[in-house]
């Protein structure tokens, strides 16, 4: 009979947002007149920006006409839109990325799931604790997490990062072949200075390690010192690959674009040891194979945040939910509670008072508040004692939250 | 150091295309006032049809509204999609397939390509030959192909289909887990009447065996015989997943969208045969974990062909397409060459004179009638000696390339 990949049946189920929204029911039910603000789930709440929609307009008009109209695009995407990222997003701050060296897709979650794909099953993989699951299920999946037991899978390094060292995770003792960062970080909106990301930089140049860097929430950054690309960082060039994704940036979650880059520089070697292959390449033959691009309209939805006007547009949204993220961290502050994060980043990591654990705050916030969060453990073993709370939301939720959050009782 | 998928090594570039885009330039300079005409390769031509364009700009104004605006959707796509494709595709043929059976995605490349993921990476693999690349590459990449040398890999069964079977493939001598079919068949234009097709399904019943079942060309059908479906087929939805793409049904190869399906009765086991997976719950896991969903733009394309005027519309062009077909058929067989395929595909496969090899004749129909066709050596070794030409151009350009063949010295 076909054999299954039985790496799949070692996963668990994640029932993260499925126990959330059974748990929200359940206070719907018995408090039917009362509104339940969602602050968990990290999905935007503003509409597109007027260029994009303009271009997106276009772009289907252009679909309309045989004189204009477009069928298959190269797999690794248009060159009108890799020619701004380079220009636009790297340029623009001293980093030369060459057009081939970034590849467009239908959203950073593809390309963070599909990229293990290119290196060995059995490459080692550390990643932060609390982490974007992604992460780690994609690995799993293809036998790099070992097995699973007590929370956490016995192949891969956890990082933790917590209040303790600041929110920095200490660099593995052991040696790692691949190594997940996310700064922004997703879930603790924490950042790292350059000096910080240098030491990974280091460590990976030392120990011939791949940094997988996820960079989605790249113009949530406020702050002058946090670098906006790993490879502001001398020598990332030579072992990054960095995930970029319009979703948060300009609202794209359900219009699917983002891009990776890797430079032509980043190596992986054969088993003997003979030859050092370029990434790059094979990634290309990757998608090549099983990728046919990413959408005409997206494409050209995505070129028009590079505009003038798009990128004036664009940062209006993004300082509408940097707003939110003040206003909420400001409002939880006054009221005596420890925040995180929320400074450069859409997220608030809030710790529990008095010990608490995540789900037990998560239900008082539901019934005291009718505030929905995203228990912190849910992001991982050293993600317990916080919650999530997102600047996704509309301001006047934000606003209402915070008032029931001060006179509840 | 990390260590690289040494399978991708083993794989071949494809210069198929590109060789061919050498050639025709090179023609072009030693030929600058000619203009050459492309029935190569296999892109559509004719705009998306206005109930289409119409959809995607109402989905494009739902975007720019913050009452309407649409976020992540479900990584297997909109329940308004899979429902039509359910009533639509199959009721319509008398198959009950269940929505949760049907997952949307950015095309069907995508999900041929990384549909094996979820199975064992020593499953053995059977391919027509001449056959779409992406089914050998795919698995080549994880390690089912073993060793390539002298036009194969060592680990995999090649079923020829070639004028002496009757374009009809036989069942391999040895059991074998997956089997990937593709009808009508891209490159050669064939098809399997329902009593063909049934032989698959019992040695895959038999031998319990997944078909993968490619049916890209399915819109092309004009002979009743022809099943639309492999589920059209009693027993198939036990041992057979379906891809089906709007590519070619509606224009959609720079919008992306297609889908699959999978009964929940298709099953792989355990290596130690203890437990059978089904493989609908592996493709939802997969899927959620390293895919956000198509985007909802395309999505709502994708619905406006099921509506009256779309299906009307989209008739209309697959009815041009098969238009030239049938026009290219009849000029080729009047000239006295053997035709096969283009009756319920829009691909002719074109056997060439005398034994010429494919690529001497794709050098004499660009030399004697500044023609481009794909040569059929490209899809596989049991392509020499045809080549393959599309009907996807548009109607003046079939009739000058007729003419043209017709009046060559």
């Amino acid at each position: 009979m076909a054999l299954v990949n039985e790496y799949f049946l070692r996963l668990t189920e994640s029932y993260l947002f499925s126990d959330i929204a059974k748990k929200v029911n359940a206070f719907k039910l018995t408090h039917p007149k009362e509104r339940v603000i969602s602050l968990g789930i990290g999905d935007v709440t503003q509409p597109l920006c007027p260029a994009v929609i303009k271009a997106m307009h276009d772009a289907v008009d252009e679909m309309a006409d045989s004189s204009t109209f477009r069928g298959y695009g190269p797999e690794h995407g248009y060159d009108f839109l890799r020619e701004a990222i380079v220009k636009h997003d790297y340029l623009s701050r001293g980093v030369h990325i060459d057009s081939s060296e970034v590849f467009i897709s239908d959203g950073a979650k593809s390309d963070i799931g599909n990229i293990g794909d290119i290196v060995r099953w059995d490459n080692t993989v550390a990643v932060t604790d609390p982490v974007y699951p992604v992460y780690i299920d994609s690995n799993a999946m293809i036998g790099r997490g070992g097995t699973f037991s007590d929370g956490k899978w016995n192949m891969i390094t956890y990082m933790p990062t917590t209040e303790e060292n600041g929110f920095e995770p200490q660099l593995p003792s052991e040696r790692v072949d691949m190594i997940y960062l996310c700064y922004p970080n997703n879930p603790t909106g924490t950042v790292l200075t350059k000096e910080q990301l240098k030491k990974w930089v280091d460590y990976a140049l030392k120990n011939d390690s791949i940094i997988f860097f996820d960079s989605a929430y790249e113009s949530y950054i406020q702050d002058d010192k946090i670098p906006h690309t790993i490879y502001e960082i001398r020598g990332a060039k030579k072992c990054a690959i960095e995930f970029r994704s319009y979703s948060k940036t300009a609202g794209f979650t359900g219009v699917r674009c983002g891009y990776t880059v890797i430079p032509k520089e980043v190596m992986a070697s054969t088993i003997d040891g003979n030859e050092k292959v370029s990434l790059n390449r094979l990634w290309e033959r990757r998608q090549a194979t099983k990728f046919n691009g990413a959408s005409y309209i997206s494409q050209r939805g995505a070129a028009a945040i590079y505009t003038p006007e798009g990128k004036e547009q664009v940062k209006k949204v993004v300082d509408y939910y940097m707003g939110n993220a003040a206003l909420m961290g400001e409002q939880l502050r006054s009221m005596g509670m420890k925040v995180f994060g929320g400074a450069n980043a859409p997220y608030l990591w809030v710790k529990t008072p008095n010990g608490t654990s995540s789900w037990k705050f998560f239900e008082e916030l539901l019934y005291t508040a009718g505030l929905v969060c995203t228990p912190g453990v849910g992001f991982g073993p050293s993600g317990e004692g916080y919650v999530r709370l997102t600047a996704f939301g509309k301001r006047e939720d934000c606003i209402e939250a915070m008032e029931r959050l001060k006179n509840r009782g």
